[in-house]
């Protein structure tokens, strides 16, 4: 029975690194599809499995959050972090459903580059994540927040280059519309994680 | 002089129902406008009457917590539900406003159909709220919010299928353009409902 | 030594009058580029000065809520104000960014109206903020509010009727794309400065 003695608020942190697994499983699938260029309905299940996967979390967190009387950090920054850790995921679903929607398949660079770092990304922030444990891995939580947004920033510039382009060069007004949408998504999902980034700084900054 | 007795938690409940009946009314003048097909001006008349009574009731209920010490329940669950219930509203005034600018009259089957899913969902949205005054009725609101996530996820293949259609038939871009935005604005509507359902069940799970 | 006997509340009153000045210049910024019709590359750096220089002091005062026990007015309003007034200046930057990308130079009336409305919400914004300083202003900063208010009810008119006519008379789709966003977004710049004199406004209520 000795598990009784062990603090509730140890919890948080199992979850939130499950929480971030499905995220990091997340990015690293939708990398290997847009790598392939293969966008088929086939897609859709294994990222749906995932994303069910980091709702049934995402609500245990919620869930234990609202029967528990102390927490390891404040309560609407865990509620923030479940949050938004959940919005990663479902934006990638997202992406990936619309990109079968507009039968987006075939390999297209800007989209690979995107993937490859909205990866580097989800990955920066699972370090972050699981650096909350402990106090000491303060620098290395500082330097994935950094990292995060310095991606995040190259994401603007990423947008707004592949997005001149499209209107520039893409005469047909139905793909401009499907690329657009799926350019501005990617750069959305650096944007969510710089978000996340934030909150994990401002954990850290009530610890200190 | 027997009213001063009277709890004033009391009033939230009284306040959050007429705040619903408000999307009632809304959901279900959409449904009836799209039914017929007859999109124009004369019906904005009605949703903004609609709309500013409900803005009202949001209003108030904010100012009232502001002014109340102790709350029948958590102060935020109050603000988000005035604020989402407000939402609903909005958002169905928006979608009718969009309809009128793009001249989008005539009957579009997919669209009577996600009028008749949000008016299930608001519906199963005011049982839900009404059901907060008493605790006895935990069953009766669990059973609406599974419902209004059933909807949610029923509309999100149901956008997945209609803008599949709508990306392989309509060769105007304009109209893909005007339906696109339409369409994904229907199924917003559900997950706003959703998201009130998520704060109704928490509203519960704190009460337990 | 005189300044340690300064309240420490003072600090957000003058850090929230510098951050609404990087809004007004955001706007005076904006209108003046809009008028001008000389939409290109060397407009981005100037705005994005502003936005960094808005950031930080973002930045700052939430860095400064952390560290603060007791604040002028509540933690959730300094956090929302901080938040949304670093939003005003973002779309401010957002918009001109598209500009550059979609190549909208080029004198445009609607757009110049609604540069007027920008600058004309925000400068009340900063009449409204900068009154939060002491409650005898109460009668000048709800007048600014109201004032907000009107101009975002104006907007919503406008945003209509420019839609509406694009709609009709705009036959190049690539066009409408782009002007469709650009026109949503000084909408929605309006909506944003209303949702920070709803927080302003129940500071407000909170203090009477």
């Amino acid at each position: 029975m000795i598990h009784k003695f062990i603090p509730k608020e140890l919890n948080f942190f199992d979850l939130f690194e499950r929480q971030v697994g499905f995220a990091v499983d997340a990015s690293s699938f939708f990398k290997q599809v847009v790598s392939s260029g293969k966008i088929d309905q086939s897609v859709l299940q294994k990222i749906r499995d995932i994303e069910h996967q980091g709702d049934e979390i995402a609500h245990t967190i919620i869930g234990q959050l609202n029967k528990t009387f102390i927490t390891p950090f404040d309560r609407e920054d865990i509620y923030a972090l479940a949050k938004e850790l959940d919005d990663v995921v479902d934006m990638i679903n997202t992406i990936l459903g619309r990109m079968v929607i507009y039968k987006l398949s075939g390999e297209n660079d800007h989209l690979i580059k995107f993937a490859v770092m909205i990866d580097d990304s989800v990955n920066a922030l699972a370090l972050a994540v699981k650096g909350l444990r402990n106090t000491k891995n303060s620098k290395s939580v500082i330097d994935a927040c950094v990292e995060i947004n310095r991606l995040e920033n190259e994401g603007d510039s990423m947008r707004d280059m592949v997005l001149a382009e499209l209107f520039e060069k893409e005469k047909n007004p139905i793909m401009v519309i499907k690329l657009k949408e799926i350019y501005q998504d990617a750069e959305t999902l650096l944007d969510i994680c710089e978000d996340i980034a934030n909150v994990v700084e401002s954990i850290l900054v009530k610890q200190a």
